[in-house]
């Protein structure tokens, strides 16, 4: 058994964003695999079979992409940004590995705009010095373990980008972001909540950590956090190559 | 005087992996501002001015831009990767700060695939949970800040990825970036050598903490350390969702 699966990034939300080598991808497919909201970007045509998943079904979605594969389908499982980032490829490896007969398949991973290269262009450049990047979101990981993260990115003077950070679920975490960034940060500190960017419900909020509200975060919004340097000029913020 | 710039992200070198919006601006432009190696990849036409210079004289570079741009021009700065990282979109910013009548000058930022996420996709999915992005060249920062983020992103246990690992002046600094994460990591680690990822000189190297040579690295490539749980599965390196 052999086959080929593509894992295609299709960015932030523009049409303008996509590379392309996802468009090539996706017009020489015969299967589309995803979460509902992405499936439903992918223009309907003859040949193509569009599989459409809901969020939570990620390995079952990545399975089931593997074994299309694997039957001789040519499948683009579609995720949004950049599929190595919170997204598609890590829960298709896993797939693999909890079902060896799929391990033949020849995976081919296509980058993407991810969320927060996209937020920080339409702000300026907040991360252009060292940063880091966080899921907020602990489905997937213990919350003791986000608190330490965020306390050592903080003494590490990384900006930071945060990745689903609030959900209907669990909206007193973010509250204890905040919190724990007002422990560690000066009060000015300088932060964005992106919003849907690149998308017609686009909306950027620039504000400072004294002046944050854990309600300008829902789970559509990437909220980027300056370093010490961080500063504004103009109608921008952007953090400086220079430190120290 | 007021005027529009835009500086954008080329990618990683692989021209299918240039977004139509930063075709659809280069098509549009005047004049084209950057480093050498990444405006000779813009094609030449009628009406088109190339401005290509060095790669120490970034800070000059961003002002002759935003002067052309108050001017009038149709001006395009062109950054590899994303100009958002490590790149030319905070340069452009500093000059305009360092250079007040430039300020009213509209800056858009147009991004691009970064370096990682290119070097991510060729190997699996190394950068599928938390990770840090450091560029290790001192050129802009003390050293000891350098060591210091090392040690406290091991301690975190985020992924990381590497920009700038390695030049011919400073060699002896990623020989001890490797001591470091020796003394931080065990020594199964995996790390990824990504060098001109998407390039004809394209070059992948995946080994461990223990096998690793500071010879793997030299300024085109960018290098990607896992964390704690990433692992191998086929022919793939990837890092599980899942944590702790």
């Amino acid at each position: 058994m052999s086959g080929m699966l593509v894992v295609a990034g299709l960015g932030p939300g523009g049409e303008a964003l996509i590379t392309p080598e996802v468009s090539l991808a996706l017009a020489g497919a015969t299967d589309v695999v995803g979460y509902i909201p992405y499936v439903a970007r992918i223009p309907v045509r003859e040949g193509l079979t569009l599989h459409a998943t809901d969020n939570r079904a990620e390995l079952a979605r990545a399975t089931h992409a593997l074994e299309l594969a694997a039957d001789g389908r040519r499948v683009v499982v579609v995720s949004s940004g950049d599929p190595g980032v919170f997204a598609m490829a890590s829960a298709v490896f896993e797939a693999m590995e909890q079902t060896p007969h799929l391990v033949s398949v020849t995976v081919q991973i296509l980058p993407g705009i991810t969320a927060m290269l996209a937020a920080a262009a339409r702000v300026g450049s907040p991360l252009g010095h060292d940063f880091c990047t966080i899921n907020l979101s602990d489905n997937l990981k213990p919350w003791d373990m986000v608190e330490r993260r965020l306390r050592l990115a903080a003494q590490a003077d990384f900006a930071m980008a945060f990745y689903n950070p609030r959900s209907a679920s669990r909206p007193h975490q973010f509250v204890r972001v905040l919190e724990i960034l007002r422990e560690e940060c000066e009060p000015e500190r300088l932060i964005t909540f992106a919003r849907a960017v690149t998308t017609p419900e686009e909306r950027i909020n620039v504000t400072t950590l004294a002046e944050a509200r854990a309600e300008m975060a829902d789970m559509r919004t990437v909220v980027l956090v300056g370093n010490t340097a961080t500063r504004r000029v103009g109608r921008y913020v952007y953090t400086p190559r220079q430190a120290g």
